[in-house]
């Protein structure tokens, strides 16, 4: 999506690749909202702990850095022995893999690239072919965003007010994001709406990456305390719930996503206010049976105990840390300790609607479209 | 309740009278979680503005230190004139009533102190009135809050989990606390339970203010997001939700409280977890017909995008504020605003109960025990 940077837009990917030097490009996203830079890593190792340190964060996005670093890899091979060059993307594949271990996305991006390099049979052809299809899955990623943008635009009408949670922005993908789609593509239609982002609390990614992502595009949002919601529902002040998802049981429809999701689907069925998902078909899971077998990932308790923003007004003593002036500021009783789970599942019957690539379906009739849908 | 200060513990009460030497003692509340430190206003003009400033907040704490801050006054008044005194004290009402011009209980808690000094015939006998008078609105506050909190301790059960919103805690009032009564009152009886603290933001009273006080009583506790309650009370982690009230209708049983309220009930509801709101008396509107008439104050955007807490390893350079290393960190992204609607209304039909010193009630079943419950 277009980025203002020093008055000047232009577009930027949160993952790109420059063939000619060889390197990645990652929006640092560590930084935002209080800062925007491009990082560029000039080895799969160092793309590898880009993955690892969170400057790269999101599913699609993921997928991409790994099939570019993969790409990276296999060119900075010298040589023409082809068992070596297998032996060496066989290296590379697992130091990448490693960098976040519990992600499929990597892995299944990697595989994919490996699968597309297999047709060449000199090392030279192998390594344009690894370059060339990491720059399809990235464009793919992006496509399909963008579909399933259109699909969604079509349910913002003029004037609405859309709730969304956490960032299934562009920059947890390649371009475009999901829950950020249909609200990018309904904009590029010319509808007016308003966006409330929920601030997401214990990482507020709704209030730092979601409310900077629409403040570059220009769409009028404002941040809420998760309190919130549920009384600007009760008034009368949202329209429309759209979200984004980490996984999607494509067998009973339910929805596993940030903690917080959950709370925001009940009180959506209470008002009446339609309550969508947008998903890339990569999220869906088509084994699982029960939302109930998904382990919910629980996280360290200093996210709920505190919060890193930019410290306002005061400048630090020597040791400031390499962010410049943000801080961790302990809120909490220095006594107290925290329960935080990351994520909570949505069952079938209070979602709307799920919004793909291929349309939009009822969760439950998910399964029944699962040729369209991309199961295997 | 008990404070434990240099390994020793003792009884504080929030806002407490030294009558010898004619101040107002308060406990500093906007230096908690992160130091305790008891303020003394010397003057009348030093309470009002200590209630200003928020050193004291709550309805009842304030409504006692107004109290107090009215026999402060008083006593300071030299010479015997009845008609001067009278004059002083109009003043005295004037500044402190200006001090939190939307609050009720200032108000009510220093007519109070006036009818029952109005006895009195010389300056003399009215100063000594209005001091005792003070202190038996004080003493009233928390023996209200101890006979809610052993009508609301019945309904804790060994091994309970409780979810609690914001603070309604002992701080809030004189002793005791509102939805902190039935605990402290539980553990009097030496139940074992545990409690989940919704961190209540934007400004976070539960992670700070609920949880130090469930730490100095040592009551097994664990702050939550507010995100979270909702899978927790999925997976069958939450027992009962036992919140306070800002105000409560006496005609339609509905409850104001702090935003975010009214979420925990709706989700109370859905997994069939009865939700208790406590209060004292005085949180009742008898005049109020609907919910809907309640204004519900929006403050300032910064509470949301921003926090204020505990630098964390770091020291400021120079300009360090009075709260030493307390500093605010702007979270969000720079360019975006915020909704701040500071209260919610959660309809009767979602409350179990109204806990109160005269017994627990259903809430639509409030007005017709108006009588028991000091309906005027």
């Amino acid at each position: 999506m277009n980025v203002t940077v020093g008055g000047k837009s232009r577009h930027y990917r949160t993952v790109a690749f420059d063939a000619g030097s060889n390197e990645v490009l990652l929006i640092e996203q560590r930084l935002l909202p209080h800062e925007f830079k491009i990082v560029r890593t000039k080895t799969f190792k160092e793309t590898a702990v880009a993955i690892t340190d969170m400057i790269v964060r999101g599913a699609g996005a993921i997928g991409a850095t790994a099939a570019y670093g993969l790409a990276q890899g296999a060119q900075a091979f010298r040589g023409s022995n082809v068992q070596k060059f297998s032996a060496h993307i066989d290296d590379v594949f697992n130091v990448l893999k490693a960098a976040r271990p519990t992600a499929v996305d990597p892995v299944n991006a990697m595989l994919d690239v490996r699968r597309i390099m297999a047709a060449g049979e000199s090392v030279v052809e192998q390594q344009s072919l690894a370059v060339a299809a990491a720059e399809e899955f990235a464009n793919e990623d992006a496509k399909h965003c963008r579909e399933l943008g259109e699909h969604g635009a079509k349910l913002i009408k003029n004037g609405m007010r859309i709730l969304t949670h956490c960032n299934a922005g562009w920059l947890a993908f390649v371009d475009f994001g999901s829950a950020t789609g249909p609200m990018y593509a309904a904009q590029e239609q010319g509808k007016k709406f308003h966006v409330f982002c929920d601030e997401t609390r214990p990482r507020s990614q709704g209030a730092t990456l979601t409310a900077w992502e629409l403040a570059q595009q220009k769409i009028p949002h404002q941040i809420i305390a998760d309190n919130a919601a549920g009384h600007l529902m009760q008034r009368g002040e949202i329209d429309m719930v759209i979200v984004g998802s980490d996984r999607t049981l494509g067998r009973t429809g339910e929805v596993a996503n940030k903690i917080g999701t959950y709370t925001k689907a009940v009180l959506a069925v209470r008002h009446k206010i339609p309550f969508y998902v947008a998903i890339p078909l990569s999220t869906i899971d088509w084994n699982l049976k029960s939302g109930f077998d998904i382990p919910i990932e629980e996280r360290h308790e200093s996210e709920v105990l505190g919060a890193w923003g930019a410290v306002s007004g005061l400048k630090f003593k020597g040791q400031s840390s390499k962010l410049g002036e943000r801080a961790y500021v302990r809120v909490a009783n220095p006594t107290s300790g925290a329960r935080n789970p990351g994520f909570d599942v949505t069952p079938a019957e209070l979602i709307t609607g799920i919004i793909t690539p291929a349309g939009i379906f009822k969760p439950k009739d998910l399964w029944k479209n699962r040729a369209k849908l991309g199961f295997i």
